[in-house]
């Protein structure tokens, strides 16, 4: 008997039927939905679904269930992806000198929270290494200079893909990523910014919050994109701060906040819950 | 050209095909679904689910459509309302001496921010009569006494009746209501309750968050029963408070909480988004 | 007997020795204080304090105090200002066609909620008249045009100045007022802005935040610079949003936010409770 | 050259001259005031302040300074605490089967994040050992039971009395502690109950909130009294949660907000800004 679920996510051009169309698909493979949600962009005239259904008890493999669905898709010029509730997705931290959130992502995945393999932690400085290994976890050191930086991202993508990793976390990782890694990757990695976008994109956020008076600083999880601090967020949260906060208090504040956004980010992407559009996120919770 | 969108709520046991045999009775009769939200509980087999989609082209007519419905219902045991986006409900608002509750709802509704016309404002004290009838309103004054409460309520119930009220607002209303009076209007009376519930029910929540020394307090808006401030809950918020809030500044940071929290729940009513299952609801957000 | 209090608020370069100086000035001249609270700037070595003392009892009229307390603080090259609890400051209320703020202010004032005299309400649009004079409120029209704006403001300057305003608050107010203006009401001028500043400056923060695609939205209340959207930030709160909500439906969220907000945000004014500093505020909660 | 600061904290019966007097104290010993905050409780007349100086400069040694503050103390009937910021208290953790809090203690103290040492972590349970000991921190195992509950807590607190602990942390310690323990740490231990109390105090509060419905959830820091969840409030902090919650979803999601909860908490005791005034606490933030 198959425990998993399988998860539909699918956007379209709207139109009417489509609800009736995807469900019944479900019902007449004999599956019994668990989960259905559905948003129409009025804007864009498009439409997004997830549908997440037992695969106990349904008609079709789980190879099947692609050949079968690929020409219903076709019909509604559907982009679509399929998951398996009971696949551990196979994840990669990259990270520079901050390590809370990595320490935070180590803990949580140790204590089972996490439903996603740390496969590997990647590091242009040698500071994590001991953590990492004392939880039996892959440390990989790649220093970067101006000079070798190209040819160190290189090594960097043939060890990811190498090691098949599904999704990339930057846990406060301080390189920007070239096109060639984000387009291999796209909407695959996640970023944890420590400021509330767009406000106070760019270097020192907390710096800058304390010159401009902010009495509310934030944090944002977002995809990465080409154009840095403006891919499609995902969650945000924010904290009070007073004009007795010093820059190091809202640092102690703000590493606070990035570890919850960034876990509840992961959540989100991992129970496949997120649909990219355009520059924005559908988030079903 | 009907502009309207018809509204489904129901819940029903739990099986397999609901979803698809909802959304084929809305398609196949040539409806356009706008929005469909499900839910299924899973410790109660029970599911719930709001379906909204457009009259526009719909083959059915708005007194056909429940004809046409019915047994479909009856043969998956539905409980089940039907809801049109064009109706303006009929509210009617309680209210004992506290009045900011009812003043922001006057403003809203002047506003236009109001879905639901605010037909008639009644009240054991005559202190609000002149800002209400200033906005052209309906007060009705019913003195309470112990001796006549029975006789003033039957009155005020009779009132309601005769005037088609269909949804009752106890904006911060002091008096208990009788069960013969909360069964005729069962769920469609909401109240707000000036604490964070279930921690300070009864009396004087205000004077009970300062005696306890709490650093957060919170304001609920809930559907009435007779169980006082048991209810099922709608909507609630919070506001931080410390030491240096004496109970006159937790009354007045709390009214800001009510009123917000108070129209935060009307709009979810009127949206028809609110399914109560025992003494819990599921609001489709 | 005198039950009001008196309040100092002052700033001067740090040294030791000024908390003893300031508390010994109200003891010998027989003072009860009832709330003292400083701050000290690190990196700008600046000392600021509030505070409150009861007049009954105190053994200076409320004229001689300034007299004095001058050399005192001539020795510290202090910057300081006097306030006594039961003076109720005359607020004048600019706004153009968003009439949610003003709404909300006319029924706190109308409550008693506020403690600031509602003494005019000015418009670049005749829309709030009827509303402001069905509460027996003053209400100017000063229609502006490119040709006429310099000269409708030294008219509405005059008149503030004749009513001997003490307060302006732009609640939604359309029109940039002049540096002469802002000179005349340096730190007595609130705005409202509706977007969670530094982002989304500007025009149209509501449409800003759609098409960015944030999860959070804010307002902030600050006063007003010649920096547009600039000026030092008092208050601000936020509240969530997601891929279902409209431009509209953040607007709906929005101006509860920003009723709120600047009713937190005057409440402090009129408490005297904020110091400006640079561009930035020190709020003594 | 002394780079710390003195900390004094004190409580007594209100009067005139109070703040006079006590800055006073500080500056004809050459001391220089960083902060200073005060509350007086109308209610119960009495009067409270923390006053932290620099020790640079200031002509008292450390011994000096409770011997000439004594007699000045007595004179107004002062209850006071003498602290330096230079010092690091010495914590011991309780623990039972839930991990997420000291985990999460634990990590901080590795990332310099806490002011405190963790001298001893102490569990009626084994699981937390290899976790523990791998950061190179001591483990104590003391198993109980109905019959020799009494025993093992007489040597737990021998123990603490033998490493000189200064602060106990119940980290989600599911024992409870008997009056002679609390009174030896009267107001030196510190617990996180994983509710917004006083709703759901007592067991499995995450079963209590599900049931009841709210639509938000809370996590209380408090000092610990014989009167199990009813010692005085230091500080609390909620998150939303919906019909889709399960009660696994609420215990995720109260992960989360304990452990920062119970690092803020901790955060405000080592920094010694609480004062506890009967049930209550005064927090100078």
């Amino acid at each position: 008997m198959d425990e998993a679920n399988a998860i539909l996510l699918l956007s379209c051009p709207d139109q009417r039927g489509l609800v009736a169309r995807l469900s019944n698909f479900i019902f007449q493979n004999n599956g019994n939905i668990v989960h259905a949600d559905q948003h129409t962009s009025k804007s864009g005239k498009l439409f997004f679904m997830r549908i997440e259904w037992e695969l106990n008890g349904f008609a079709l493999g789980r190879e099947e269930i692609p050949v079968v669905f690929t020409p219903l898709a076709r019909q509604y010029d559907m982009k679509w992806d399929l998951h398996f509730t009971d696949y551990t997705p196979r994840m990669a931290i990259f990270v520079s000198k901050h390590l809370h959130c990595l320490h935070d992502l180590i803990l949580r995945r140790h204590m089972g929270e996490l439903a996603a393999g740390v496969e590997a932690v990647i590091s242009n400085h040698p500071d994590a290494r001991e953590l990492v290994e004392q939880f039996g976890l892959k440390f990989f050191h790649f220093p970067i200079t101006e000079k070798n930086k190209d040819q160190q991202e290189a090594r960097e993508l043939e060890l990811l893909r190498e090691m098949k990793i599904d999704l990339v976390v930057l846990a406060r990782y301080m390189q920007v990523l070239s096109g060639k890694f984000l387009k291999y990757y796209g909407n695959r990695i996640i970023n944890i910014h420590h400021s509330f976008l767009p406000a106070f994109a760019g270097g020192n956020p907390y710096q800058q919050a304390f010159d401009r008076g902010v009495k509310i600083i934030g944090a944002t999880g977002h995809y990465v994109t080409e154009q840095l601090d403006d891919g499609p967020i995902i969650a945000q949260d924010v904290i009070k701060i007073s004009h007795r906060d010093t820059v190091a208090d809202i640092q102690t504040k703000s590493k606070d906040l990035e570890r919850v956004v960034l876990a509840r980010v992961l959540r989100l992407h991992l129970e496949n819950k997120i649909l990219v559009y355009g520059s924005k996120t559908i988030v079903f919770e």
